[in-house]
């Protein structure tokens, strides 16, 4: 903590004389300048008004004449947080275990990431955004290499960078279908009945490919990607799909220990069923050419498999001459112990494709070899990606490996596990199936209405928590997430909990 | 230009004097200090080798490890590119015509942009990525205000910020089948049946409902807007679509004064073909939710239709009850010499939606009142945009407006197209239709072939452009391209084709 807080001191001063420097320079600092010097860490919370407080719900009240505010929590106050830590507009202090949607991989306003954006080459790459797949700059490759790729699943060498976590599966699906169509064909030149069909909407230039997805999955809200999310019917309500095949996702019965037969049997019969959809599929002429899935069904209300069934799965989609895409949109980057929660299966054959974003600060997806079209411009968009995320990246790679972080996550994750197995027994009549793996864990609440209600009151008590499912709470903090942080986060949701009788 | 050298100069010695106070921060400056007064707008291109020269070629090379590099033309020094002329890593400086793909509003390096940056509060934005929709910052709202909303077309007052041009289409088309949908019945509650088949990709609960598009548009990559792209077959191929109606585009004679009866009796025969779809549509229980249309078809070759074909497609659509989505994601941001391009048609009734991307730095979408869901999380994701972005863009904005940069747009214009026409009058043989609005211009040549030399060969002499449709040229400078840029550049090109025979 001493190291942190001396870092952040020595950029906040850093600030302070570039500000003293820059005649001429707008600055609107909202911050006095002791506040700049303040190492919160070691305070924890502090609440000074219920939250929503009054500045939020004002500003929220101003939004909402301009778009839907009808999601938005309350408004925060970015330049003031730090670590662990997210302040509200209020001036509320909150220890975060949400971490926009499970965003932010090494707290609020790492010192790293400030430094390194005061690099004149870095600024230039954020003020002069470039079409990355067709006027890279210099240091692209460089840091593509030092970046992305140093953390590249086993058996996939190849990146592509994306906006977004959906665009990053839309793309992941493209690539998928030119993949299947280019081995059905065996070449990947079109005939001219394809070309010409393929622009007006129709087969054979546009097949009946499916993509098969799970019960409970989310990847992503584009019209593709919503095809194989199957979590909220307000997701989906109204919006055209497609009639991909959806297979059952096991429903694990906890504690594990005491159902391994019944948790068994259960994978079995999901993994028939891929099988069965599959030959199904085929014969209603729209083959399955790939399989999404997620190492931990997040949104879906943090649903677990086994590592067997996740291998024996690949094993079905080598079979059938399927892609194996893993989504790591949410569980890569660290929080599960190991930097891809796929790495937990020990499969022997890698997937094929793998797509990330969220912690990773950039969307994308690494793929083989094989995955790459042979032909320009069939990936492709006007940015592909966004350079300065990379330079980020980079720097918060390098952070994670100096700071042993994926270390002080199994720590971090050791504690809030038991933790949760103490509270679930002290609150049997509120808490059950608490799970995880590394921090990325979770727990369910009754019914969906006192999770709700205990979101809010540890809220108010000083903790950011996220629901998922239809009564979970799941448990996304940053990397940064110590051990004590995690006992004082254990201690207040133990006091929100005491309140509900 | 003096004034802007001055800008530059002066932010450039700031950089200089923070760089020497900031003992102990990572500086990685490859610019040596005296190219960073350079002001180098007056001197025009400067040509060192052939374009891509040895270190694009061998960054090339090592990039192709990591992911397709079939569409890289060369490798660019950001650092070193200022305002119209961007720099590649070989040292050659050109004169830039295209833009990143038209996605660069106020030139390379613009002072303002890297000052902007340098307010601790902005810092703190971009290295704290929000979850806009849920935690938004502080400034989020007055930022919309002064940026976004300041700029809004006409009758639209809200607006919703994404990550690129297809998330933007992809949620507006999600707006437009929730709108149709919630008209149909009559409010927003679906029953129990729509919220199971939603879940599960079926009717009622995802509908069969269309958008309708236009041969020759190109409203994105993801699924859903590449159901309304109709570009090119390589763009298409292999990829699953929807069977949604496709009209034809106006295909216009030139000159126009010369073909007026043509071109009139060409929009109504593509009018009554819509027509004509969304009655057919509507019978096939596919009806036409909304229509999808760029003011100038830029991706499909800079197609143009007048100001009455799209009223009347306007009146088309109120008649049929079907949303009017303008797409304005390379059209926006002031390149027609109005900000927006749909602007210049003079609509009685405004368009519903308007998306755009590219120069507004940030993608989205302003729509009215009656496409904003009545529930939460319908048009959603994790990080709805890049506040970063947004506040870059309220600088643009100001300077837009400072710098009477709409009007500069005009005049360039006028000698651009005046210079294209003369052009082809000397190059009877080789260019012809001549076209453009502002100095979103663009001229056919005699072939895809030639099309693709010409381009060559301008790059090597110091211009760099993009070409659209089969044999297009599409001109898309910044908003700072002056007049004399235009000479420059029409001279630069003149000698291009006389290198043709």
């Amino acid at each position: 903590m001493l190291n942190s807080a001396l870092t952040w001191r020595s950029v906040l001063s850093l600030r302070v004389s570039s500000r003293l420097s820059a005649q001429g320079t707008r600055q609107i600092s909202q911050v006095p300048l002791k506040n700049l010097n303040e190492d919160f860490e070691c305070e924890g919370p502090c609440m000074r008004t219920e939250v929503p407080g009054p500045k939020s719900k004002a500003l929220q009240k101003q939004l909402g004449e301009m778009q839907s505010v009808m999601s938005v929590n309350f408004f925060c106050d970015y330049e003031k947080s730090r670590g662990n830590y997210l302040v509200d507009v209020d001036g509320n202090r909150m220890l975060d275990v949400y971490t926009q949607i499970a965003s932010i991989p090494i707290g609020y306003n790492h010192p790293a990431l400030i430094k390194v954006m005061m690099n004149p080459q870095n600024m230039s790459t954020l003020v002069n955004r470039s079409a990355l797949g067709m006027l890279p700059p210099k240091e692209f490759t460089g840091k593509l290499g030092e970046g992305l790729l140093s953390v590249a699943p086993k058996g996939l060498s190849r990146v592509q960078t994306m906006a977004c976590g959906s665009c990053s599966n839309e793309n992941a699906y493209k690539s998928i279908f030119i993949w299947y169509r280019t081995k059905q064909r065996g070449h990947s030149d079109p005939t001219p009945e394809e070309s010409t069909t393929s622009v007006i909407n129709q087969a054979p230039g546009c097949p009946d490919l499916s993509i098969l997805s799970f019960m409970g999955g989310f990847h992503g809200r584009t019209l593709g990607c919503l095809a194989t999310t199957h979590t909220k019917a307000i997701q989906k309500l109204d919006v055209p799909s497609f009639d991909w095949p959806i297979a059952p996702f096991p429903r694990l019965r906890y504690p594990l220990e005491q159902y391994e037969r019944e948790n068994a049997q259960e994978e079995s019969r999901c993994l028939e069923e891929v099988e069965d959809l599959i030959t199904k599929w085929a014969l209603k002429g729209k083959p399955v050419a790939g399989i999404v899935i997620e190492p931990i069904q997040a949104e879906g209300g943090d649903n677990h498999a086994s590592p067997e069934f996740f291998r024996k799965l690949r094993g079905i989609t080598k079979k059938h001459g399927c892609a194996f895409l893993v989504d790591e949109v949410q569980t890569g980057g660290g929080a599960t112990g190991k930097f891809w929660a796929h790495e937990h299966w020990g499969l022997g054959d890698p997937a094929d494709i793998v797509s990330f974003s969220k912690k990773m600060l950039t969307g994308g997806f690494y793929y083989k070899d094989s995955f790459q079209p042979d032909k320009p411009m069939r990936i492709f968009n006007t940015w592909m990606g966004d350079h300065t995320r990379n330079v980020l990246l980079s720097e918060v790679l390098r952070v994670i490996k100096t700071e042993n972080l994926l270390e002080e996550v199994k720590q971090s994750g050791k504690v809030m596990l038991q933790g949760l197995y103490e509270l679930q027994e002290k609150y049997p009549h509120l808490l059950s199936k608490a799970r995880g793996l590394g921090t990325f864990c979770a727990i369910d609440v009754k019914d969906e209405d006192t999770r709700n209600k205990l979101i809010i009151k540890a809220r108010n008590k000083g903790v950011v928590l996220g629901g998922c499912g239809d009564r979970s709470i799941r448990f996304r903090p940053a990397l940064v997430f110590k051990r004590h942080h995690t006992h004082l986060f254990l201690n207040i949701f133990n006091e929100a909990l005491a309140e509900f009788k």
